[in-house]
């Protein structure tokens, strides 16, 4: 783990280095069980007491701990100051801060909030006003300001061991999905495909994308309750049905998102019948569309829109979600997403692709009388176009019975 | 899981009604991997859009949440009434708080901020601007309130369901320290301790009190990185040692907390030593002096107080954290500590101990050359005093072999 934080403190320097900032500064407490998202970037571990991390202009880096705290992170070796404290931080804090800004102008203090990036606003309101009451009648009073492009940067463009982690985690989903290929059959509920996944990826050690009680979401047939439902004990898998996956698990920290589909056939059918053929291409076609789109420098909603127009000029309705998201530590990473300018998106969808970021492509339609065809795709931005990190579907198989 | 959500949503219908407010409003987006610590007492799962979760004065409990997040809800049969929304939440919110809360007076809506309890502060800075910004130009601007002693009090005082689920994770955790003493040997690294509780722990599906880089904390000797540091691969348990494990695992969504102690014996030493046996019986008896002034009403800073003059007035320095804290959902649950009025637990000392809290009473002593030899024990506040929900550890076992 010590090669990510410091992948990512590097990182995080330059960022300060081009930024309006002095410092930024990530302000926790008692971070086990929630805390800053920002923080796993650039500390392997938890925290106690009241801490500020704080990455300075000229890359200096420091750290004030409760005095508990303090010995795993001189060990990580991240830290260019290790400061731990007994009573309270308030001291150390201004201490550093004093000794670091220089004083010609007023200071400007970045820290972790944001109104429309989830994963940039790790501080709370209450850590917020306590900060904010540190400070008062001292140079840095009201010098604090959102850092959330900072920290959506540097959260969103993967260092190579992120890259390394997030494929390491699709080829784990790979192999549930070969497992289901394999193993799943006629008659099976959608709730014991759900557990014979969880089983696996408990066995395996992984984590998952999402919150488990709705990972894998397993759909089968026209009954299914689609989204972030729970699968059902009644529903079984039947031919005629179309049978969908949607997984997502964390190994080494960094999660995969995707979905797969197959067809359940009847007696004597050899292939999927025409309606899930062509609307298998309209979804591949549509996530092809929003792929060719998605370049350094665009806006999110444009993509979106590339596939979207696409899917409704093949005569299906319009999905009721964004094309893709960003996937990280988490399957939903926060940050752009590729998504339609609806207020619950905020500004997400404004913002602009970067190099280097991963997305999910995703949609689907529901084929009347059968079920939902979904197909997730995950991909990383480059300046020559979309690298696919997942093997596409461009296909629904057979689900041998 | 069911139960026990519908037990702490009763019991906030019940704060709310005598509060202050006229509503309770949990502010949340993308909960997976973080999110509002108050969440997983009022609702099992995850939301994935912003969502509002009320409980009003009249006890309505109402839900507004993104459209595919619906369902599961509807399921729970906890809400009286589950808003699905597909573009934004603001007008939905809007609406609900228009219709129920009535117009005669400056209205007041509780939300989850707090600068002292960490478990009350679960609304970001981000999502804070947000929903004041929803409500800008309405009745209820500049309505947002902090609902801390609420939120706080929801947390600490524990549901029957709770204490079951408490009780269920401490007789895993003497399983635990059961199988250490039959099984740890003079020898064994501290870390091949550590390996060997977590191997367990997984296997038994548990989870963990706090993060796991340092749970448990085992130490070996003088010579051990006490606190929250890491267990080293070359300290070894020697004759002569104290040996100290403190280990906290979730059982159902609920924590233990625990310390215990071992002496490691030099051959032909039938028992530990008088400095060892002295420190024990001091630790001891600044617990029990802790336990005899914990009762409803007390504020906490006079708990640790009474334990702590009693460690000092036997000889011994003072030890620099708090007697305790309260466990919950994690092993540090935020809410009254039972500690100094020192500046870096703000104002969480002075908070006042409330029937059905469960806290740890814990201490320890450094003994010259041998090692750290710290107890904590669970407790359970009730009027009579306090219910040991922990079988005491009143003297030093010799650890075989």
């Amino acid at each position: 783990m010590a090669r990510l934080t410091t992948e990512k403190l590097a990182q995080a320097a330059r960022l300060v280095g081009a930024s309006e900032f002095d410092v930024w500064l990530t302000f926790v407490r008692e971070t086990f069980g929630g805390g800053d998202p920002a923080l796993p970037l650039i500390l392997e571990g938890g925290l106690t007491w009241q801490s500020a991390l704080m990455v300075f202009r000229d890359g200096a880096k420091v750290a004030i701990v409760g005095n508990y705290d303090a010995d795993p992170l001189k060990a990580a070796g991240d830290w260019d100051e290790v400061v731990p404290y007994v009573q309270g931080i308030r001291e150390p804090l201004l201490a550093q801060l004093e000794a670091r800004i220089s004083k010609g102008k007023t200071p400007r203090i970045g820290v972790n909030f944001s109104t429309d990036d989830v994963k940039a606003d790790g501080l709370s309101h209450g850590m917020f006003l306590l900060l904010e009451g540190y400070m008062k009648g001292t140079r840095f009073e009201a010098c604090l300001a959102s850092a959330g492009d900072l920290v959506g940067e540097l959260r969103a463009v993967k260092t190579p061991e992120e890259v390394r982690r997030i494929r390491a985690a699709i080829a784990e989903t790979d192999a549930l999905f070969d497992w289901v290929d394999e193993n799943v059959r006629i008659g099976m509920s959608e709730r014991e495909v759900y557990d014979a996944i969880q089983e696996r990826v408990e066995a395996k050690r992984l984590g998952y994308g999402w919150d488990p009680v709705g990972d894998p979401i397993v759909n089968s047939g026209p009954d299914s309750m689609v989204g972030h439902g729970v699968p059902s004990s009644s529903i079984r898998i039947s031919p005629g049905h179309i049978f969908h996956i949607d997984l997502g698990v964390v190994k080494d920290g960094y999660s995969s998102d995707i979905q797969s589909c197959w067809y359940v056939p009847n007696p004597g059918e050899t292939q999927p019948p025409e309606d899930v053929k062509s609307a298998c291409s309209a979804v591949v076609g549509a996530i092809d569309a929003g792929s060719q789109a998605l370049l350094p420098g665009v806006e999110g909603w444009r993509v979106d829109e590339a596939a979207r127009s696409f899917l409704v000029a093949q005569g299906y309705p319009e999905y009721l979600h964004a094309l893709g998201h960003q996937v990280g530590r988490v399957a939903h990473d926060g940050g752009t997403i590729l998504g339609p300018k609806w207020e619950r998106y905020g500004q997400t969808p404004f913002g602009r692709v970067r190099e280097g970021e991963v997305y999910t492509l995703e949609l689907g339609v529901d084929v009347n009388g059968r079920g939902y065809l979904g197909i997730e795709e995950m991909v990383r931005v480059s300046q020559g176009g979309v690298e696919w990190l997942t093997t596409r579907q461009t296909d629904i198989p057979l689900l041998r019975g």
